[in-house]
């Protein structure tokens, strides 16, 4: 996943627009740090203190390390207060960054009973109050403290699904089932038909432009060629995959990519994660607790291998990123955002990986805020990509390898986070993310 | 570590002693079950939650296991109020009895954040309230139920020990390096000076006879012929082991076990556990924190492959347990117990693995309350030995195969715990538990 | 690696070209089928049976397997004989044709002592003799024949590469250094000064076209968009990757992909395989012995993952696969193939991994013949891209995910074998082939 | 299995003894290692050359360790003629001697190509014409030197026989299922029905004493207390472990040991190594090929922990090897030699892993040329045990942990290397050897 972005592109802001608003940006940090920690209020101390797998991280170490982002990339050297914080926490909650030194080792990060929840509660409030001051004290033009800022902010909007699905991902692997809470299902109405979307063929430009934020990766704006295309109108349906199910399709190895078939037989998948077949009828794992497989939701916590395999047994295929970037562009972001307030104070969707309808229009629906889209695209470097310079530049240059990209954002991304340049990325087999998928083909 | 016993012991006893005195049962009952919360009292609810290797489980799986036992083997069948808990503890908190049925997996206990702390402190309180009922109703010669309720406080005070070793292995794996419990190190004396006591040869009765507790790996008392040998009077210290380490004891094949001189390349082990060198100074974790290993505490962290090449290394061997016994049963148990408040209330010790010196008798000194101490022998049943009919059966015969006998006691086992005919086992690479090393050699 | 062809390229050839020369064909086949055996003299029974990594294969199983692809896709249904070869080989020697039947697994295929070199080498010009007799009685006009039969030629030169690079892994494992063949090292010239060449930006014709053989994998023929960029005049050499390795590169995480720094802490790294260094010397394996290793050559068995870091590193970057193939297009295949007898009957080159100097042009040099040259760019489908129907289909596509693609072709790739479109393909941290790199960068 | 034998015994025989009948000495010498030349003659390089698991070592590598025996022990610094082979022969046939130098790792062996089959039995050859010489040139009374001529010729029939479990399992790995030695069957008869031979309880002299040749290991000669007991008297037939089988024992937790739960679970296991049941039948892999289980014969290629869990299931124990060696010294060694000349030209037994029936006396049969029968004692050092000083020495100790002691001798044991005093020895999983078992009981 993206998780360090760069400032260069607020750096790059023409002069006339440089007269950053301070209170606005004093304003958007109150509320993202408090959507943090509201987000792990249904959590008990344990809670936010296991790792149920390398992959994910504890709540706990969520909040930490969103603190020492700020702490390590805008407070030191320009705060006077000296570390209050114990000298460990640099090590604790570094994530990758070399340049700033030693990491505690990530799949150790559930060992860390302490420093207590209480504790680091206590230290975001401590880094709350010193950048606060900071940015309260600050020339109105210092632009490059409220890039640093915004990337903060950003970075922290990341993690925040992150807890959510890392949590997801430790309830279900107690045998109680518990609810990360327990809210009544949306709603639904029936599934939307599907139909296809044609785009001619020609010269696009991809990737994000402008003074408007966005991550090192998703730039430099650029031509690609695309052949003429079409693009299903909505994600794939759990009554779809269902179907796919039924029909053999985790037995059958030539509907599958070599690597996937070595994935799904070595780990004995059947199905999606979180789902689970009891006499026949399917059931599934969600932040609410177990209820039934719903056939009109949007199919949710696939791997790409699995989503490729689907995709091919369609007799489609998935979109390349660039393909689905032209579409996006074009298209509303349409979330249900009046339903937001249940498990994410700011998320695209009030439900756990699913929509029921879009309001269709000309285009495809559901881009936005359901669920992470696989694209057929490795995650490599634009033409021209260059990492950003210093500490910050270590980041996303580094994980341009053995990924693959997802587009669109999921029902746990807050809102003002969701773009259509926008890359996530994950290793081909990994499904504890709310990751769907989208049919494509070439056009007739 | 042998954590079933069985009932057989107390229903042998002579008729003419049957009148259990419930009152004084009561008494002990209501002790032991507040020691063990008394243990966890310096735990934060993260502490008691986290699992820091598949060998340990949480302070919490402890706390709730210990009760599952009393409920599954006393309450269930006895008691009429039903049952009151979730029915997944009978799985969740169930180490080993597959007569009882599933198991959650032992590698899995850490990722259980619920039940809570407090969740399982109650399901303990609810247990006890339902025991104490039907000990206090019980006419005064069920000798059966002092015998289960017996059996319950022994295999609760095996896990009392488990729960200080899994935490202090808990808390050496964060580099805050927390302290359970800061206390002041307890005055040491110099080193006794090593001397050998001679035992003759001769057919000695070894095992477990008479009406008190003991455990069925302990029975059946039998006859074993043993050579004349000697015994060091007292345990190798830091001092001498430290000499093996400088004289390159870890770098030389020769003096190594096969298996254990595999060990040691493959994890890298320089040293006991816990000790850590810097600048040519050694210096321990212990549960008060870290110090510097003093030279006159016996050794302790080492697993059986380190105490066999020490002892080789000194021209000597490791006693057999029959060696061990004959010895002990003629020695005193000669703890320090005034001290015994400090991390253990019913401790022998009140030190973290470690004593000063011993009042120095006729025999050898401090084979109880310091160090469990490595035999050389593999642990197997006893000639005429079997299992006790029923699930408490399904226990101790099932660990006898690749595992080596420990004798004696450490500072964390509680007084009452202690005899001389007690077989501790683990596997010769283990090592969190407070194990230590006495030599022994052929009588001249 | 791409094993499999496919044959519609030759059925769509225009009508007026259909008449295949047969004789010219029956001719290629005796030639290729000879050049594997040929490979082959110099191992022993031993050499040809054991295989060093599940990666690799025994040469036996090349000559058996290369048969059993005419066997299997020929033969059967066309040739009356019946089979006169124990049914298991149609077992043992699939590769991964899942449509074919069942496959020994790939790292047991070192445990088939039987059939025995004699007996598969007997298989081989049993399945010679009816290929010969089938292909001398076809009608002039049989297209799909002689389309099938190129496609196993050519899935044969692929083997033959791999028998060398496969038996050269298998020797380096024997501390007694055995060379495959002992043959002088061929006289080098000076290292060719490193010049930029500039293409500029625009819509390229990217894959192949036309009647002549390709793989599925490289077509179809497809537009791309590239961005004005600039490629070196020749491959990295060997001083050019010492002073990498001298300069720390091996111990700086800033200069790696992620994952790279990870594998090569993981697996010790310190330069490529089969170089070693004593008293601050480097020597490498070759399939001729140990030899030094030479500044002026290319750099050759190294990964992905060292690739991208020396690129890094050198303030460049890896060529994109439409960049390479827009340069190699209107560049020579300039390999000196007087030489080829050395090592390889039809190879592109006398020398193990390496060439001296390129006949230099107004191009680069030394696309082909030396090293394949690792690109930038994951394996993925070309936009349009389908497999063929049938059983031969089952191949390139299956593994487009989490490889990377080389191109031009080795010292070990036959001359026939070699095209400017041709995609080669391993996994980022494959360093067995003759793998190297030759950088880009943006146009200035 | 107990590899490295010692001097001291022959040194130690009394002085009249003392003239060594040489003449005798270099035709055993001839014989034992004309017999392991033999044991390869069915064998081609390829099946000399490949190791199908790190247990097992290539039939070449047997040829060339036993050869590197004579000439690191008794050639060199013996014989002036120099190093006439590699240098790297030293570290590429060392199996375990730390304090010879360097070993090629054990579970590399098969990687070793070269030297070739052609090229070990030359080195055997000029080891062999140096030995000779060296012997014949001997003074008559030169009992050191004879001393190690007979160690080294026991250590060369304890390969003898792993050269026959090797090549097995090999040959079982190949789904050719190819034969050693196709011969057939011998006849059998009817199954002994099972009869129970009373021992009485006493002190028991066990281990080997006197000038005759034994291991380290089986020494010294001491004395043991045991408890009355019954031994069975034949080893437990095929017929008997299938109504094991079919009486779910593999299904049932509460027979098994905890670990060897563990193992059966992990590995998949529901019968002996080398039985397949099909449609209900069940056949098994033998030397000669695969052929039908057959009810009355031993049952061969078990674990320890399959014996044990056996002997539980049938209400008896395996025997301790204290009681297992008190029977067999007073047992005659009973194998049917008549038939020798199968598989081993100096073997106990012509059948693969079986003997029909014995000629019953008074006691137990079968005890030798059979099965080896797993013993319930771990492979511990017997009181008083020293290793033998020098690198000889280096050796049965090493081993003396987490393995379980096995007594008898099986039908590919050499018969002159079989007595009641032999410990063998493996970890409890192992089951590649010819392993079963005979039970016990507790005297009534």
């Amino acid at each position: 996943m993206s998780v360090t972005p760069e400032s260069s592109s607020l750096q790059r802001k023409p002069a006339s627009s440089r007269t950053v608003e301070l209170a606005e940006l004093v304003e958007r940090y109150r509320k993202v740090r408090r959507t943090t920690e509201r987000l792990c209020e249904p959590l008990s101390p344990e809670d936010c203190t296991v790792q149920s797998m390398p992959d994910a991280s504890p709540a706990k170490w969520h909040l930490g390390h969103t603190s020492w982002f700020f702490d390590t990339f805008l407070l030191e050297g320009r705060v006077a207060d000296g570390q209050l914080f114990p000298e460990q926490y640099r090590v604790l909650f570094n994530s990758y960054y070399n340049s700033v030194g030693e990491q505690h080792p990530r799949p150790r990060r559930g060992l860390l009973t302490r420093p207590s929840l209480d504790e680091v509660l206590a230290y975001r409030a401590e880094v709350d109050r010193r950048l606060l001051g900071l940015l309260e004290g600050a020339a109105s033009g210092s632009t490059a403290l409220a890039g640093l800022t915004e990337i903060g902010l950003q970075h922290e909007q990341q993690h925040q699904e992150l807890i959510l699905t890392d949590v997801k991902h430790l309830l279900s692997c107690n045998p109680l089932r518990p609810a990360y809470r327990r809210v009544p299902a949306p709603p639904f109405g029936d599934s939307l038909p599907l139909e296809w979307h044609r785009y001619e063929e020609g010269t696009y430009s991809i990737g994000h432009e402008g003074p408007s934020f966005s991550f090192d990766n998703e730039r430099p704006c650029h031509r690609t060629f695309l052949e003429a295309f079409e693009l299903a109108s909505r994600p794939v349906t759990n009554g779809e995959f269902l179907t796919f199910i039924e029909a053999g399709g985790y037995e059958n190895p030539e509907l599958w990519l070599s690597d996937g078939w070595g994935v799904i037989r070595a780990r004995g998948w059947r199905g999606p994660l979180y789902w689970e077949e009891r006499d026949g009828a399917w059931s599934l794992m969600t932040l609410a607790g177990i209820r039934s497989v719903r056939a009109e939701e949007p199919v949710c916590h696939v791997s790409f291998y699995e989503a490729d395999a689907f995709a091919r047994w369609s007799g489609a295929r998935l979109p390349t990123e660039a393909e689905w970037e032209v579409a996006a562009k074009r298209a509303p972001i349409d979330g249900n955002f009046a339903e937001d307030r249940l498990f994410h104070p700011d998320s695209a969707s009030a439900r756990d990986s699913t929509r029921a309808r879009a309001p269709g229009g000309g285009g495809p629906v559901q881009l936005f805020g359901d669920v992470w889209e696989w694209t057929q695209s490795s995650y490599r470097p634009y033409p021209g990509y260059a990492p950003p310079p210093g500490p910050l530049g270590e980041y996303n240059g580094k994980f341009m390898c053995n990924q693959m990209v997802l587009r669109g954002g999921s029902c746990a991304t807050p809102r003002s986070h969701i773009r259509p340049t926008y890359r996530n990325f994950f290793y081909p087999d990994a499904r504890w993310q709310f990751s769907g998928l989208r049919l494509a083909r070439d056009a007739r």
